[in-house]
């Protein structure tokens, strides 16, 4: 039984190769250091806040989506936020569009690539108390990146946001209607 | 009662302006012209599809949504589209962020300014049989943009696209996981 188990991962790791089985044996969701931010469940059904364009060293086109409690508060204007509104960036590597332009009138379509990473701000006043009230998390390809530095630098960057605009509660993203 | 009327109405245009009033009192939601399209309830919810940016004359940032039924599609890769999938194309001035700017670590963050226009995409193969299934049209400000030349023109480019990939149905946007 065990070398058929054997055979049969070893059949399955010539046929999908190695990196697939174990992203297979990966759990897909868990857990980002310092504030224990997992990825939302159907996080990517969650309605439109924005759309934005990072240049630079990110070079992303992404969306922005907010579960229920943070699409309220936009639509409301309220701040800041209520605790439990969670709010998902998404993002993906800025493309021109060869296809597209080929059909247009000069070359001008730019469009999402592959997937770059997901950030998720979670809202909770009293167990992010130390970080304004939010805590942070970035995954790649669903999986919580453990980079203790990298998810230390959402709150740095965020809380420079409040010293120009106390307005914002440290969130970059506005509503578009 | 007449002439209340009259003082009441030359009030509201003095307090909110004839461009509020008129806004007031044109209907919120009415078809386009060629394939009477309207603009359909509750869009603005509904599931990101993808995003993009069009430089060029549009230059504006994009997200395209779709109902229930084109994000099933989408997501099963199915096409042709099925009867009842509707697109939905929002879009936004495209500009700069001054404001982000002063906190990345370079000039680099563009974003949704005003809206711009919504464009709406409706597969019906038998009402819509002589555009390839697809009906169109172009909404300002949640009304329906009159001009049957620009409404034409969004078929005579979608099937342009026909030539290059039969396999997109007529659609410019893929799905962005």
């Amino acid at each position: 039984m065990r070398r058929l188990s054997t055979l049969a991962f070893s059949a399955a790791t010539l046929v999908f190769g190695v990196s697939a089985v174990a992203a297979a044996n990966r759990p897909k969701q868990d857990a980002a250091p310092v504030y224990g931010v997992t990825l939302p469940e159907g996080y990517r059904d969650w309605k439109l806040i924005s759309v934005a364009h990072e240049a630079g060293k990110n070079n992303d086109i992404r969306a922005i989506l907010g579960n229920d409690i943070a699409v309220k508060a936009y639509r409301e204007n309220i701040r800041p936020f209520p605790d439990g509104a969670v709010i998902v960036r998404l993002a993906w590597q800025y493309q021109s569009s060869p296809r597209n332009d080929s059909v247009f009138p000069a070359p001008q379509s730019f469009v999402a690539g592959p997937p770059t990473n997901v950030q998720v701000s979670v809202k909770d006043s009293k167990r992010y108390a130390a970080s304004n009230g939010w805590g942070y998390g970035q995954f790649e390809n669903g999986v919580a990146d453990q980079n203790v530095a990298l998810t230390q630098s959402c709150y740095a960057c965020h809380v420079k946001l409040d010293a120009i605009d106390k307005q914002a509660d440290l969130v970059f993203t506005g509503y578009s209607k």
